[in-house]
């Protein structure tokens, strides 16, 4: 039979979009512009797959290389079907100058384009073809705020308690840690004792201040201390947890899945949260999820949450959906649907994730 | 006092330098060019340093682009003299696209720049700036062999042995384990017992055909068996060395000292080659030798012998220079210096590297 999914193109483009107003954590410094390269695979029959990844600004014109230069010229002429199978070839195809890593947001992107058109051709939503356990999932909103003076934290808070989360993440890391307990303190008073409450140290402390940090929260009912030092040690991060009496979150730093399998069975992380934009797009965070149940573990996720919606509430052991503070909702025709508390997912075929060409489009880099 | 070191431009080029034959391995493929990104680094009074890294023909451009447009910006203005803290940064900068993968080849050309730098000014060749344990260090021939017919494979080894070498290193991964073994018994007959012979899987085998193979291998006296799995699989790294009885190097694809950590304590690796052009430069080869010998073992290198001559000459635990086979020699101004077997290290100051310009230029890439 002929092949109506043979690749014929791949198309590569890439924004660097402001941000309404600067952010700021602990060790990535302030954001200004978020990167967004976008890549659009074509099918023998005319069908288009849209994948996409993301940087905090830096990078996306490497990442569009990568696809352009040395993943395209591999892709032409294979089977957009065998979606794992292209995953795989994909990893050893670049796996010297990959093996996590930068490749990862490349492969990522080519990834959900081929799921793009995995569903398309299935005419199934995200969330059903991936099992879906439920159509929505817990949401927090993930701010980032370290910059933020108390006034405008709380502000900020307040504005997502209206648009109706239930949960929200804070940024931890000022120069004094009183400073962090005083923030923590003022927004769990807030929010109240029924709404959760999760910081994140962006991988600032040392794993001797982490502990005494996560002692000095224990009043403040915390869910989670996310990346509270370097995600590399794993050793670190047990100690945490176990002298910290804290439960952990670490995701968004790992780029294979090697590294979470590190993480869950050495480092013993409560909740993994693989982030399909820099984890090897569906196809890797999906071999996270089913390491997380295998280990008795919720899934969580990092960024991408137009996506990671539909990832999660297919997921028996979805957990928690970081509605994250880059506003790609603003060039998406379909942004965040909130319901009690919980994200939506579209109930489109196909990903779900349109994007508004002519909003973008001011954004496109030359390369 | 002026800043005479502070940074004032990096340059960058790229060259897609074609291979005089067609060279094969286990899970690479077949090589036809290799890429060299060249970073030049200018400070305040004029002097120059410069660094480099290889690949081995795919993601030279996705280098050089983070190179130009991520790194770039944050190294103007530096101090050029301030090495070990500028790789830090430089890791943090690029951290969210980093922590390994390609963003490390990118830091070791510029590092490499910047030891060149140093040298310089210090008015020192690199084996004695780094320690001077000695200004040689044996070497062996590292041939990318595997689709070389048994008697072009002899041929080459004659060669080597010719030349000088009294170490050799074929590929193995044959369809047929029982090939691998008729090589190495081949080899070995040819280059007699006294000449070190290495073989190297590139990662192909599940973890019980390595067993099996280096059991096989047993009567030939293989000095090391490298990489004969993915070199995340620390656990089955260990099993491998203790159920097949045979020393396991291994480094040519880790690109994080924290991966050389796992590889030596979870691992139990015999033979670490951290490799300057992507474990990041100098500075993170540095941190590797350490690490090594902290664990009481040797440490080794992986391709860039016109580099990695001074580093491993310099080290008190320097053991084996690995000679690769992309053609480097034919475009610098001092191809390697062979004696008893042994390679000598440049004794001029900066890294000794120096480029001729005139036969790289037909290579160069617009971009
Ligand atoms: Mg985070
Ligand atoms: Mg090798």
């Amino acid at each position: 039979m002929a092949n109506d999914s043979q690749i014929v193109d791949v198309i590569t483009s890439l924004y660097h979009i402001p941000l309404p107003e600067v952010m700021g954590d602990a060790k990535h410094g302030m954001h200004t512009h978020f990167d967004v390269p976008i890549v659009k695979v074509i099918v023998q029959d005319g069908r288009q797959g849209i994948g996409y990844t993301y940087t905090g600004g830096l990078g996306g014109r490497a990442i569009a290389s990568l696809i352009e230069h040395d993943l395209r010229p591999f892709l032409l002429g294979q089977d957009a079907s065998c979606v794992e199978s292209l995953w795989d070839a994909m990893q050893w195809k670049i796996h010297y100058i990959g093996r996590g890593g930068l490749a990862s947001f490349a492969i990522s992107a080519v990834d959900i384009a081929l799921w793009d058109l995995r569903a398309k051709k299935a005419d199934e939503p995200l969330w059903k073809l991936l099992g879906g356990a439920d159509n929505s999932v817990k949401a927090y909103a993930g701010a980032i705020d370290l910059n933020f003076p108390l006034e405008k934290l709380l502000q900020n808070n307040r504005t997502y308690l209206e648009r109706g989360f239930r949960a929200v993440k804070i940024k931890l890391g000022q120069e004094r840690l009183e400073e962090d307990i005083e923030r923590i303190a003022a927004v769990r008073e807030l929010i109240g004792p029924d709404v959760d409450l999760m910081v994140d140290a962006n991988m600032k402390w040392s794993v001797a201040t982490a502990i005494t940090a996560a002692k000095r929260m224990k009043p403040y009912n915390v869910l989670w201390l996310e990346e509270p030092t370097i995600p590399e040690d794993y050793d670190g991060y047990l100690r945490i947890s176990e002298r910290g009496g804290i439960p952990i979150a670490a995701g968004e730093n790992y780029r294979t899945i090697y590294e979470f399998a590190c993480a869950m069975t050495r480092g013993k992380i409560d909740f993994p949260q693989p982030d399909a934009s820099n984890i090897g797009g569906i196809t890797g965070w999906l071999k996270v999820a089913h390491l997380a149940q295998t280990y008795n573990l919720p899934v969580c996720s990092h960024g991408m949450q137009e996506l990671h919606v539909s990832l999660l509430s297919a997921m028996p052991n979805g957990a928690y959906l970081e509605v994250h503070s880059f506003p790609i909702d603003a060039y998406t025709t379909r942004p965040l649907v909130l319901q009690d508390g919980r994200a939506v997912a579209p109930n489109v075929t196909g990903t779900g994730v349109e994007f508004r060409w002519d909003l973008l489009e001011p954004f496109e880099q030359s390369r």
